[in-house]
């Protein structure tokens, strides 16, 4: 079976984690949101993309929760005795490796698609990674810092600020001429199933949907399209996704995110909705409105509990599919 | 005192080390040979820059003779992971700040010049550095390999192959386009006093003094200039400036150094010339040729023999400058 994950940083590499485990031999690939990338000390930063590569690889900090284990900081003491870099974005000194290795790559003028093959040629990581798009595209935030509007990079009030200045909107200059990646709409035709990680609704699955081509090919795929939420009992599991959705306009809850994708039968994306035991009131609700929910334990503690979340996306896509369209 | 010396990388280094505690109170400017300056996984390497700032700065690996000590490698393995960069040239986790934060600016439009200006502000180095040019000008070597002509980087030839391929010539695209960087015609016309470091004849300073202008610069100087041996007793003191005599054939002597570089009042550029002892035959010689020239210990063992050979260069040249001129 082809399965083509939607899917930003941490949740994506948490849950395509579990989507390995759950179908060892299905094709699994993973379009993965790029709208977090940025340049930084002269290197090409892309933070979703790294986060998936070192968890599949098995050589992530688990204990942190980011980058990679048994990391060094040596080189970043000297870039911040220059005052090179953002003293608030740490560059480990393995995770260089992959920044230097990239950046000069790019440089040579490999797109970041071919990048990604070169760098996750490294482990047999069991999923393809596809960045959304090769072109640069940034994420920007638009704050009311005490009334006044600044303009941040998307990196520098997830990171600096911990989303705390209240977003007004967001902007990503160069969006609307940006193309799909070379692979990315066909592993979205070719799918038997699709399925949106639960990643941030706004600034990665947002992203990655945004990009011109994407939600066309989403509406015509051929596969179910099955969601995760990443809302659990009205709170975000991780990050500061609630943030985003309020700069939006869009209710931090299961139900709210479901519908604000909304149902495929009614010019959304979803025809399933995987919701949390505790928004298990949801379920009712998102039926009528044409999107087939069940709900179970969704906290991705381990990679256990991460494959019983896959094994019920891959069950409720071949439920889904016939039930609601 | 105003003093400019010309000067390569290690042997530079050293040099510039005697000439600031044998001239504390003076104003000691370098001009450093950027001809061995190459991109290297996506990062710009100024190896003679890098040789005399960490020297001067006291943070060099003096054991080792070259880059930073306490240096660690984590990021080159990392890279040699990936096949990104040479097995063969170390790119130390230390010396990675320097050249990540040189390519960041060197990226962003400034010039080298004014990003040695900002890595050398990080510590009181007692010596300005500039490099003797702002263009990339780098050197290759045309090697016969077994009967076939191979064209190398200088530091392929110079640090993997240890200079045992015989180099059949040198050539420097560019060479020709380039200009001095701000300020290095000016430190020659207003020197008190000039030095030619005991750096590599041919491509340290024979690359210096090849950008246009500088030959020129250096001929109508109001200030004497001496040159110190890099040869003690028909050997280099370091490194394998022999393969590189011989391949413009120059013999691998002090007195043929000397000769390469001519007397000033013959239309070349020495005032006068500090030999070893060991070298003592060829002071007569040398003079007759109207070189002054003067017979000591040159081996750079510690700052204070590094110093007194400084010492020795400023005496020569106001004595140089009244007996030769």
């Amino acid at each position: 079976m082809k399965i083509t994950v939607l899917a930003g940083g941490v949740g994506g590499a948490r849950f395509l984690l579990g989507m390995r485990a759950a179908a060892p031999t299905d094709d699994v690939r993973a379009i993965v949101n790029t709208g977090d990338d940025m340049w930084l000390a002269g290197l090409r930063i892309t933070p979703d993309l790294d986060s998936i590569m070192y968890a599949l690889a098995g050589v992530n900090d688990t204990e942190r929760g980011w980058g990679r284990v048994g990391e060094t900081e040596r080189v970043s003491a000297e870039l911040a005795a220059w005052g090179v870099g953002w003293p608030w974005f740490t560059l480990g000194d393995l995770d260089l490796g992959a920044h230097i290795s990239r950046t000069s790559w790019l440089r040579e003028g490999i797109p970041l698609s071919t990048v990604v093959d070169r760098l996750t040629a490294r482990w047999p990581l069991g999923v393809r990674l596809m960045p959304a798009t090769d072109d640069e595209v940034e994420t920007h935030v638009v704050v009311s810092d005490d009334g006044v509007e600044r303009d941040l990079h998307f990196q520098e009030w997830w990171t600096r600020y911990r989303a705390a200045l209240p977003a007004l909107r967001f902007e990503q200059p160069g969006l609307a001429q940006a193309s799909p990646a070379p692979g990315v709409l066909e592993a979205i035709a070719d799918a038997d199933l699709i399925v949106i990680a639960p990643s941030n609704p706004v600034v990665s699955i947002g992203t990655i949907m945004a990009l011109p081509g994407i939600r066309a090919a989403l509406q015509d795929a051929a596969a179910p399209i099955v969601g995760v939420s990443p809302i659990i009992g009205g709170a975000v599991v991780r990050g500061m996704a609630d943030a985003c959705l309020t700069a939006i306009g869009v209710e931090t809850s299961a139900e709210a995110v479901a519908l604000h994708y909304g149902a495929r039968s009614a010019g959304g994306l979803l025809d399933g909705w995987l919701a949390d035991d505790a928004d298990a009131a949801a379920v009712d609700d998102l039926a009528a409105a044409g999107i087939a929910t069940r709900a179970m334990h969704l906290w991705m503690r381990d990679e256990a509990t991460s494959a019983a979340i896959a094994s019920a996306a891959i069950g409720l896509g071949s439920a889904g599919r016939s039930s609601v369209r």
